[in-house]
């Protein structure tokens, strides 16, 4: 039962798009819009186009700017909370932009940035997991999109770590001694092999060897560029083309692994699958991740160790950057 | 200055032998004992025991067990702080033996039982890195010695995890592609890459090989049993023993690509490494660690991340059983 003002906006800042949504006390989303992000034109023009896509959520539910309390963001990239400064965003391009100082400025409300991943792990904490009986302590959200990113709260509350880059699980090394090439420039790491570019990568390849009369293919012959979607595989995997299962069993294995390593490192009490290819492929993922944490992990470290997946899907990035707001409003002072 | 009765006993205790100190409020030993565990007869006598060996110490610098305020004991395996219990020993074959309660009745002090590489840490952390004019808040301890344990320091404090099991980077998967077998039953974990053990195995391995003329070889040829002990390592490091740098070269840089993880996973502030390999061959690992740091490690996420040595040696056990009796004592009502 929200009044009339106790509204704040939950922005997803991504390199490709910009989501943002008004957000009530209860989490009820009651304005949204969208907007493409064009990096290429610079910081300044991104900002604008974040204020404007905010301006027009507002729209969209008819309230004014002085209806909301806060801003939370989630960026992709090395975020300073204490500043509201996106310290490096490789996606954006952006070093050192004073992102929350800009908006702040603009709507004349308190701003708080967070990385995007750490924003979409106090989302999921925060709706789904702390709602439950005995609410867990310590919990990784790992996201399995394009590529690989992780979030870890402690006790509660998020651990942001030396440089604000605490669980970057998908450079965790998981082949020491190589592998297909990261994003990062390393060899072996867990993105690199389950991250969804380097699974379109593989099953593209393993498509053009084999010849042409698998359901995959048959797939694909209906698109135009033959390039091979999230739809294209999850169809595949219903269909049980054989390189589509035999891949994403891979991909789904070494999420199992890098499972391991975190239940091995820190013990938590809740591990939490999401993003889109959990979205697209869970139900084939999942069961083979607990395959391989059961058989690789130390019975008396995974004992109780939960491994679940998340509801949130798309609106796990706004609705975490309202528990940002939401929740540095309630228990720290506005920033100036 | 310690009052007549300022005293704690710190015990080390291990599945060889039993360590025991009476130690001060400004951490002076001032008393020790050492006695083997003989863990084949049973919890009861090794219990026993471990009275034993702490009425020695404080025999030696002519104490009564009135004198001592605590008791705190670094047992190997997973202990629960908050009961005193030891809940699982495999190199003891324990399970659930309530050490704490025990010793507790015996000298009618409380009784302070943690994990012991989580002791380690937290002695490395109270007696050096604390000390430090802007001392860290996070920190992990790796101690590399027949097998490889850690602990994790987060803002300040022991984190412990779901099942008391945090920090058992030892068995962090490093070569999801399988690797030699670890003593877990696994293959591919650090362990069994860089573990003491594992590194024994493999110069005795390549020793067998080789002709009989590197400097590890005349070493041997002086010793009964051939066994191949820390020394002879330290020994054909200085001498350049070609297979011997190549082997420990490789468990340096089993140990870098474990830093690099624990950098992207945690981002703590430090990294200590300690235990029985690093003081035998330290000089010779670290550089090697630092190198794979720099070379794998992303630049956003390891700058001004350290990972250092510690001077404490064989004393870090006693010493941080110490630690943790004074902070408990400081800090916490008395347990019943």
């Amino acid at each position: 039962m929200s009044k009339p003002s106790d509204y704040v906006v939950g922005v997803d800042l991504g390199g490709t798009k910009i989501l943002s949504a008004v957000i009530d006390r209860d989490y009820k989303i009651v304005g949204t819009a969208k907007k493409n992000t064009r990096p290429e034109r610079g910081p300044k023009v991104v900002m604008e186009r974040i204020a404007a896509c905010i301006t027009e959520a507002l729209d969209e539910c008819e309230l004014k700017p002085s209806a909301i309390r806060a801003i939370g963001i989630g960026a992709p990239g090395m975020c300073d909370p204490a500043t509201g400064t996106v310290l490096f965003a490789p996606n954006l391009a952006w070093r050192r932009e004073p992102l929350g100082k800009r908006l702040s400025r603009h709507f004349g409300v308190p701003v708080f940035v967070e990385n995007d991943v750490n924003v979409g792990t106090l989302g999921v904490y925060h709706l789904e997991l702390a709602r439950a009986k005995n609410p867990p302590r310590s919990v990784v959200g790992m996201f399995l999109g394009t590529g690989i990113g992780g979030g870890i709260i402690l006790n509660g509350e998020l651990f942001r770590g030396h440089n604000f880059t605490a669980g970057e699980v998908g450079h965790m090394i998981l082949r020491a001694d190589g592998g297909p090439q990261c994003g990062c420039g390393n060899r072996g790491c867990f993105e690199a092999f389950a991250g969804r570019l380097a699974l379109v990568r593989r099953i593209a390849a393993a498509a053009k060897k084999k010849g042409g009369n698998t359901p995959l293919h048959k797939l694909l012959k209906d698109e135009k560029d033959h390039k091979i979607k999230s739809r294209h595989i999850a169809i595949a995997l219903r269909k049980r083309d054989p390189v589509v299962c035999k891949l994403v069993g891979e991909v789904a294995d070494y999420v199992g692994f890098a499972c391991v390593n975190l239940i091995h490192i820190l013990n938590p009490d809740v591990i939490v699958l999401g993003g889109g290819v959990m979205q697209s492929f869970g139900e084939f993922v999942m069961p083979r991740v607990q395959k391989i944490v059961r058989k690789f992990g130390i019975p008396a470290c995974r004992r109780g160790v939960k491994i679940v997946g998340t509801e949130l899907g798309d609106e796990a990035g706004i609705l975490g950057a309202a528990v940002l707001a939401w929740q540095n409003l309630d228990t720290k002072p506005r920033p100036s």
